[in-house]
């Protein structure tokens, strides 16, 4: 299979770094092809800014949603873009690795996010109109992809456990795992975080380098996080999940699926990685 | 009082750029002092990395939490750093004004959180030890300022609602509200959320700027999220809050102070702003 890694730490010799080679050996020896996007060593621009649409008119008043949808669909996106999403319509499974700085991703890491997924590539996809609002949550052009966040935390489990003081790692991760990467229609495994990074003893990195490489294993035979597709039936016309489904839940969870839920089919991706136009 | 506006738009003509000339405006006349860091503008350095430490080995492997320690401790920070920490001692609140993208702030921004709130400024601050895990949450080099998120949505209300399809705001923003500004000890006031900002017909804006002015009117008056303090009493030595505490509710939730809980004494920002040493 083909898998991109996404990487971002501004020093090579970190454990970042280290988890990053060690997934590159890792897949590359188990048959994997396998690419990687360096975002620090690339100086990857992390603003979104005119800039990033070379052919628009630049004395135009700048909005950005529409400069993205006319440059994707002209073919005129800056070509480090351009490049970067190529990179994911070749790929079966996208690996997120980076430290997490402030509950979520480093800048660079989120200007990446920013420019590449572009209106048309990553929203603005299908139909809009009525009751639809686009191929998205569990539909979309990344359909039949998988994602796989590989972060670092400097913290200790229990702070970011259910009753933790910094609040659920699920809950944390909720807009990057829900809104970023199932937006477009990846299904998203549950992440690999390690804890204490900053004071992990040398001996204490085989364990996880061994836990790591268990979670690679599976990266397209473990079970995704359980998301509702949007298009699946269970929200209505205005996206509100209807009643009756995530009884005795709240908050982040009320988007997982429940035992007893009316069955949501899977999708098919449909080819090599154009949009994809079906309906839920 | 004293405020600052931290601003992250690439075009001065949209709805961000107006939304914060109007805060800049209806604050000043309202006697305050006001100051803008336009982050865009600034062409504001969004990437962490060595580059931020102009006085260390650069041979030397790059640990950024080491390096941001020594770099606060010895006076040696980036001049862009540094001072815009002297605006946030300066200010009695901080206005975030960006347009939400992905769910979250924009990178430029996340980019000035990560490289300003530097470790014994924003984190790192107090006693770390035994059960004492520093000043933060509730306590903290800016405990007495309020912060406040003023951010545009293109989607739909209903689509942020609790049960919406997004997910709720309030969870979306919980990694900001709570991780990003409640942890170094700011008082985080509701946002001001103004949705479907890609199709607002001109005369809509007059009903914005009104609720707008509303809520800056409020800023010193209304309440903030009432947020459990760390030391407070409500989590144990784990960090982990204690059983009794939270009922009834789950996720972000359990984090916000209920009806019937002990009390837990507001503290009081010592003088112009140095760290607060004071325990809960």
């Amino acid at each position: 299979m083909n898998i991109l890694i996404v990487y971002a730490h501004p020093e090579p010799r970190s454990l970042n770094g280290s988890l990053k080679d060690l997934a590159v050996a890792h897949l590359t020896a188990r048959g994997h092809a396998v690419r990687v996007s360096d975002l620090y060593a690339m100086q990857w621009k992390a603003a979104a800014d005119a800039g990033d649409f070379p052919a628009r008119d630049a004395s135009a008043r700048l909005v950005y949603v529409t400069a993205s949808k006319d440059a994707f669909a002209d073919g005129t996106q800056s070509a480090d873009v351009a490049a970067e999403q190529e990179k994911l319509l070749w790929a079966d499974a996208v690996i997120f690795q980076f430290p997490m700085w402030w509950f979520s991703m480093p800048a660079i890491m989120k200007g990446w996010i920013e420019r590449v997924f572009a209106y048309g590539f990553a929203y603005g996809v299908g139909v809009h109109g009525g009751d639809r609002w686009g191929d998205r949550y569990g539909e979309g052009t990344l359909l039949g992809r998988r994602a796989m966040l590989s972060l670092t935390i400097g913290g200790r489990a229990p702070h970011y456990g259910d009753r933790g003081v910094n609040g659920a790692l699920d809950d944390l991760l909720f807009p990057i795992h829900h809104g970023v990467l199932f937006y477009p229609g990846m299904d998203v495994m549950p992440p690999f975080a390690t804890y204490q990074v900053d004071r992990m003893p040398e001996e204490e990195w085989h364990a996880v380098a061994e836990a790591f490489k268990t979670r690679l294993d599976g990266l397209f035979t473990d079970a995704p996080i359980p998301y509702r597709r949007q298009n699946g039936g269970h929200y209505d016309g205005q996206q509100v999940l209807r009643p009756g489904f995530g009884r005795g839940t709240s908050g982040t969870r009320l988007h997982l699926r429940q035992a007893g839920d009316p069955e949501q089919t899977p999708l098919q991706r449909s080819d090599g990685g154009g949009p994809s136009l079906r309906s839920g």
